[in-house]
């Protein structure tokens, strides 16, 4: 596949001229990742990307990057080194200047023009802005976000190969997770989830894309329970809420890659003895609701009706207050992102967007019940990234 | 021993008024931690802690923090929650409101005030910066650092203990992994890195403070290598860095806690076979290097001066061009934080910083060697917190 780079930039510098703005600053986030495939920690190092509205992007860097940027396939980007005898900001300073967005000298030539809008990335530290403000006096700020959402919101196709893939990893961890059936049981919830965590590797997952739930008995009435010392047992309904991160790249070399992205499923079980009083119902409301909700997908809908058709089944059955947080939430560079299925989100489902589909009732002192699979909005409906079953009954 | 925070924010606001600033506004970051013992991600949600010159401390967050923040031994902290059914900015207005740093409804009595004077968390993201100004049109905006760096630079004895233990840790899993000699040979880096990870949590270690690196050969050249599918072979130079996280706390409750802090040493090693031409000579160079710069700490001489004393040696041994890095970086709440050990930091030394010095020598598609200890700078000298055997030879 070709690299995504040019595209996606030429795509960034499309909304600029659409928003009215002149350039956008990335900080090391997945905004950066997304454009360039590069993937580092925000630091006190400034290393920035600039996409101006006209003009070839840039990137100032900390020259321990050299080697590695060098080899971003990216043709027209400028890259500027800095080492730890510069001063960073003069290498700011001179991308400013060739977009001429530095601080007026005092030549008249300037003062006829309209104040110049910088869109800086929504995380962006405010140690950087400040620089950014400084070596700008004149601009108007704005936050990047807008120009991003729109892009990043509908996966192109090496995102879905990769989405589809982590589903697929999740999927089979899954599965051999519910076929031990009742050799689970004396298990202590951190240790499945370790266990867990370890299946992912082995079935080809980069590191748990979040932190493994495993949620025992009452424990499950939390969503999000930190595994501990609990051991399960026969009986207990036990939520698992997992996935792996998967590297995407185009062909197997560092030069190549293209960010990382998450599978994330989760399957109520019990195992070795009958369910508590109430649960079966409480399952399979559940289990309709989250059925209800992917039927619901196509474009179009609004994101809140997706939200509505998963709560409205739940209000009937008499848990609607049980029912405590969203239905989803978008997937892609980030395991959270838009679009987020929620109530009175007007956001309108486009092919190509991702997100899970996750209802659940919790029940504290007793018990918690959720079901969740990543979704893809297809041109006339919904594809499922998770298919394993969705029973709470394991066999055994 | 008492709980920090209240010492910790009376020196903060002293601060504030030596520096003519009226209100710090922290964010999730390690200014947060050291002022309250809280330790959260920063995420989209509003958390933030307002300490002003005159007045007591209010820190807003989300709902779900309302039990854990009302365990913070900090009686004169108010403390606001918003729940997904509240605008969390009219929980910040009202904070603003209380100090009368808000907007000016156009009353007379504010006109002959002084404007305002904000200081942002340096790592504020931009969204939540953008909020504030909006909030406060009329107040110069500056960055919270220069109000905690002085505060945090110098650790006292809470945090210089748990350095401590956790450069012990890294040295334990230092010492095993040299151990191995020949045992290491067929062993990808990944595979390594995650072995490595594993006997840092069997010492007592929290999670790795930053990404262990295992670079074999060429891969070594490369200071932030991320560890691959290369495996180690006779006779590679292998840098190993890594280090984990330690919490510390006053009593071994979480009402207690006061943060994180890192161990990261760096051993660069060879096993099975004779090492690249070259190699020794710069392995000896650097080992030098590192010797001088920890010679030369004691209250008073400049950071500046430490990485002039490393750098010269590696000069004077014709590498100057492949040092391309500073020499350290302070620790503390954080794995990179002041004094940067950088040509021209004048900044002076004194009692209590902790710092890195890991001067290395990068040799592009052939090896790379970097040796790092952490340091405390005494009343007439330094103590190194690590201190297993620096040369490259396993003896086996």
């Amino acid at each position: 596949m070709e690299p995504p780079f040019e595209r996606r930039i030429a795509a960034c510098k499309r909304r600029l001229a659409a928003d009215g703005a002149d350039l956008a600053v990335c900080f090391p986030s997945p905004n950066l990742t997304y454009l360039t495939g590069f993937e580092e920690s925000p630091s006190e190092r400034h290393l920035l990307l600039f996409v101006p509205q006209d003009g070839d992007p840039a990137i100032v860097a900390p020259a321990m990057y050299e080697a590695q940027l060098s080899e971003l396939p990216i043709p027209d980007l400028e890259r500027r080194f800095w080492t730890d005898a510069d001063d960073p900001l003069e290498a700011v300073a001179a991308v400013l200047e060739d977009y001429s967005l530095e601080r007026d000298q005092g030549g008249s030539s300037t003062a006829d023009r309209e104040p110049p809008t910088v869109l800086v990335d929504d995380r962006m530290w405010a140690t950087f802005t400040q620089d950014l403000r400084e070596l700008c006096p004149d601009a108007a700020f704005g936050l990047a976000g807008a120009v991003f959402e729109p892009l990043r919101i509908r996966k192109d196709d090496v995102e879905l190969e990769t989405l589809r893939r982590a589903g697929a990893i999740a999927d089979r961890v899954a599965l051999e997770i519910r076929e031990r059936g009742t050799d689970l049981i004396g298990t202590t919830e951190a240790e499945l989830a370790s266990e867990i965590d370890r299946l992912l590797a082995a079935e080809g997952g980069d590191e748990p894309a979040f932190e493994t739930i495993v949620a025992a008995g009452p424990n499950g009435a939390r969503p999000h329970h930190h595994s501990g010392s609990r051991e399960i047992r026969a009986g207990d309904p036990v939520v698992l809420d997992f996935g792996a991160f998967l590297a995407a790249d185009l062909e197997g070399s560092a030069a190549t890659a293209v960010g990382r992205y998450p599978g994330d499923q989760t399957r109520t079980i019990v195992v070795g003895d009958e369910p508590p009083a109430a649960y079966e119902r409480v399952h399979e409301t559940v289990r309709e609701a989250q059925a209800a909700a992917v039927e619901a997908v196509e474009p179009g809908v609004t994101a809140g009706a997706i939200d509505r058709a998963a709560r409205g089944v739940i209000e009937d059955a008499g848990y609607g207050d049980a029912f405590v947080h969203r239905t989803g939430h978008g997937v892609g560079l980030e395991v959270h992102e838009p679009p987020y299925v929620a109530a009175g989100n007007d956001r309108e489902l486009e092919p190509g967007m991702v997100f899970s589909v996750e209802p659940g009732i919790y029940l504290e002192g007793r018990f918690g019940v959720r079901i969740e699979d990543l979704v893809v909005v297809t041109e006339d409906g919904a594809e499922r990234l998770n298919d394993t079953p969705r029973g709470w009954e394991t066999g055994q």
